[in-house]
């Protein structure tokens, strides 16, 4: 591979990077999670959506993206072999030392791409939002979710329930990577929502929410109320699902990319910040 | 006021406490915040809404509330006088502390209701997500948010796009603290969220979300583009909205505290904890 | 209640509190604890001690009131229901945070208003100690406690020796806050310190103190020694030594403000801040 | 010097210091501070003052003390050359991990001597009684300051108020350590207390206090106030005094020491902690 | 790729980890840095670096390796564009995290390979060296660094000094990675030692030391002092002493596993860990 | 002793420092250890040594030392009665305070001087690398370490390897501080290097190293491998032997300092700091 066909700046030298710096200042921050997957998913799935929503929109509008982060937040499914875990703290302080080295050499327009939906908000909302409004006040900060950028498509692909594991979160890896799902270990093992949170959680995160709150769990809970690890049914997992997801969210991040790249809003002004 | 009136612990002597804990273990920590709702909202209107919708729960149902936070993560509120907020950090250690201190007594049924929508959330979640894995596993969690369990009911009760200082929010506090809102002081004032936030942030919390992303904004940030501090018209205001919106989450909460008390599902188990 | 009736910052509205720093710039920040206080005592004393302090000063004087703080540093009281505690850390944290949105906002005569005798005080001016040192060099801060407000009317006013849960404190409470001491629960179990604490530590916080050391104790060794969770006898407390103790240390508050309202001595200046 | 004549553990062997916990169990730290103390004191007197307590007190007692601790909580001198100062919350870890070592060993009766008058007490307070109650509840703390253990005697020798470089201070220093007190740089330079800090804070630290509040002040303001760091007259050093005050304080110590080493009440029980 | 294909835990299912976890306990951690390696190396060379060892390592050895870290401590290289730096204290949490997530699932014999000379080496060690006293005795840790593996063989192989950028660093990357060393770029550019550091900081980091001292200097100065980021030449770089260099260090490697694996001394042992 | 005898900043008045700050910027940190040093050596050897190679150094060139640190990152040797340890976390913040102190009169050049070889650096070189490239930009920061400076010399004057509680070592103590080495305890106890390293780990501090990595082993591991607390035979202590070492290094430590004391490059510029 060659510089000029990289958008990793890990593949880049320093001097190739300053020339981007001359004509654009947008960065993505890939973020994922080190977790299981249940029996057909590797413990990379997450990290693999965030990195190739990253590569792929940053290769469309022509951007640079950070090496990846692999870790996240995962103590809930930490009781099973090869979870690898972060405190929400350290998560925190991981972010925001990536997002000050960034911003250290003029990028003012960073994306964090978050593969594990859900769970690392917390920890990289809590570094945004504070280097925000304590020490980058100059730098437009947006923090990206599949779940939230797919709202309007996921209803039309899906076939069932989406949730940890679930039939839109492999297909997306079996498209882009094919053989990080066993497609022979499908199952529609599933965890029992009524049994285990009431009314209270809902067991489809692209569906209807009830009126509800958060309940906690821990890995060892997680392990309890589903062996598998599966939390619905990976069953209809296909190519090409993966590949209707995966486009409309990645059209959604090029529009966001346009849009920061443009932006002459109050957010992130130089004289303000 | 008598013991037996009073369902907050710091009307209670310890004695009092001690006879609650031979027959339940329930508590409710009510968590708001101090910062500007706009001119007709006062500055504690999260802290009254987590503190009525407490109370009133517990009354229903038989449970102690302790003394309640009047502090939150308000920074992107912080240019507006009177303003009072917490680091994340600290919010999340202050609610570990109070949590583990509830623990030792032997709650094992731990509720937080958050009055001030969504921005609290990360360092809860953070909070009581980190002490059920590592140190209180044997403790049930739950963090309640009003946004959440008023999902059904929210669109029948209000009348147009509910946000920051809000005819839903500030009807609640009208309905149950006459004279903290200054019913002379409503406007129709909002944020053009087109221009601020693009098309990829709702300009509803409770309404349908566009495929969007979260953007950080700072207190400075805030005041330029909302120079009154207000988010969506509030001339809407009436008692009746803030009764039928609060009973609606009364109703929800003794739900919680029903199932959660009789709770016999794999979380919070003393055995595994 | 109205706005001009309210010295409290979460009654107020923001454009109300930026009308009231365009006068004076004086904010006071009660804080207390929830922990123990004997039989007849509710776990809310100190709390209530600070906030009715803070009240009174600020209405007699015509300053802002920060919402109240309801936890301190109460480990050594925990094991007994009800009582919860902060780690020092922690309460330094949230103090500091509070002050520094306070000055933000151009407060820059900040009280804090100790409930919690003595207990609290490596936490507070830790806090405050720091701030000024290190972020508010323009921002004057005194740390107000009971104890010593009172130094020279307590022996006057009360008829025995007074420590935790003792007759001025009850006396107090029980003087503002009808119901909040249980009458019928007074008692006059005390500490035997000579037992417990060699002729190191005093029994009486406002008599002569011995030639003596701090020695730490732990809440479960407290409850060891103290099964009531009383150190002195309550058996005096009456409403007009409650009165007499509360005016003179109001009085001396009132004192305070007007002294740091009209300071002009070399603290807090903004030129060297 | 040998192994039997030294009462500090940095002058003996581990087999010296296993032999010692055969029989015994007391352990002393002395912690002072690095700060100026005026023209003619050297800016260790606060760390001398806690190393000659120390020494005296283990050598008549028979116990060991740990190295002294040079650095302490001397913000409020840090605009004077040569002051070395520590945050407090260093200062609590650091006095932690000095404890956690000793109790690791067996220590399980710790004195902390505090040189530096007051101003170390926060953070050494926070030390002990988080360890005692989180950690080391089977290890009896005292936390011992000349200011509070010679309460009796220092009116009795002194002869002018006392404060930060007084008289009683420098003589102290000048007995143990002669040349550590410039004797021809004795002054009567003092601060305006009034002009200060109104009747709010004490101008004698032995003497009756005021109903006062703390006021913080910071390095900068320090040194503006008092330009030679003096508080009150040193004019009145002599070694007989300092001979006076210190037997007081050692007497005292060696009181301590005994009653600690027979302790039989409820603190510090293995059985508990 | 199939899972039997797959050193990395990232590219394996839970089941599959949960296999390996039957018959083995070794786990590999990889951690580099991104940081400027002059005009022809790419940022990602150090982490390019630690991969290849672990994988090349794993793969013979037939062990697992955790998915990357990407970053490291690079301040003193952070005035050059695209370079990342965590803070230490960041780093050696992101690594402590890790390792306590490994030893959860039992991994007890962890190896760190740091692509990054020295400069990773205090927060690594910081991290293994507190986790192994005082959470994770009964894990083994090693600390592998490339300067230290190929002592014997360096010299032996690169023909000129070697220190940042230089030519075993590129060759290395150059043999494994085609592409990510810029051969159009090489340079004879480097620091002068002699001016920058006195004869105090050796000039080949496998060359012999003189009496030196570490000193330290910031990111800005680096730039200063080596506009190129170049700190020796790189125009010796040859795929062939890429090769001699990996194979050695991967040799050695094996060497190392094989040991940890069969150990059996004092060190890492369940019984007392 | 007089002012002008002393070189110890704790043994002069601020005025006095205030002089010298008026002709030098020079300053030494000596950084110790207290922890075992076999049956031989007190557990003070390696504060001796720092204080000793400070002290004489400075005298030699006329600068000044701050007082000592007597505790150090001890943690591997903390089964032994005595060791006190401080967590590299405490370190790293107590010499970063002592540093900002120092910085804050105007001392601009810094040499930490670490008595404790090897296993203090990771927490030295951590607060003055994080201090210079964030704080402290102007101040020039040098790490020197006995082992590193005397390199050239140590091979001709030992007779044996070198490890922990060695020849030279203890020699030096012997030779500077005469009775706080145990002559008549000195030993051949040794450790077995092969059996609990492999061939991973030198048996000699100043000999030539293995193609090796750092193993981490615990205070308990290192009781039970060296049962003594020695690693390598102290048999041919002698005061000859002391003094060639540590002339040696002291001199070398002079030219370090006359060094930066005229240093004119581009490291601890004011106009970049």
């Amino acid at each position: 591979m060659t510089a000029r066909d990289s958008v990793w700046m890990h593949e880049l030298t320093w001097p190739e990077v300053e020339e981007y710096l001359g004509g654009d200042r947008v960065a993505i921050v890939p973020i994922g999670a080190t977790e299981q997957h249940g029996p057909a998913g590797v413990l990379g799935v997450d990290a693999l959506v965030a990195i190739t929503l990253a590569e792929d929109a940053a290769q469309r509008s022509g951007v640079l993206v950070a090496p990846p982060i692999w870790f996240g937040d995962s103590a809930h499914h930490s009781a099973f072999p090869g979870t690898i875990t972060l405190r929400t703290e350290t998560l925190t302080a991981l972010v925001a030392d990536v997002c000050r080295s960034l911003a250290r050499h003029g990028f003012d327009r960073i994306i964090l791409i978050n593969g594990h939906k859900g769970s690392n908000l917390p920890g990289l909302v809590t570094a945004v939002r504070g280097l925000h409004e304590r020490e980058l006040g100059g730098v437009m900060f947006a923090v990206a979710d599949p779940l939230h950028l797919a709202r309007s498509a996921a209803g039309e692909i899906k076939e069932t329930n989406e949730h940890h594991c679930g039939e839109l979160e492999l297909s997306h890896v079996h498209y882009r990577f094919p053989g990080m799902v066993r497609m022979d270990k499908l199952t529609d093992a599933e965890v029992d929502f009524e049994d285990v949170f009431g009314g209270f959680v809902g067991n489809d995160l692209f569906g209807p929410a009830p009126d509800g709150v958060e309940i906690m769990w821990s890995g060892a809970e997680q392990r309890a109320f589903t062996p598998s690890g599966q939390f619905s049914s990976s069953l209809g997992v296909t190519e090409e699902k993966g590949r209707r997801y995966h486009d409309h969210i990645v059209g959604r991040l090029c529009e966001l990319i346009d849009w920061m790249r443009g932006y002459d809003g109050p957010i992130g002004r130089k004289d303000r910040g």
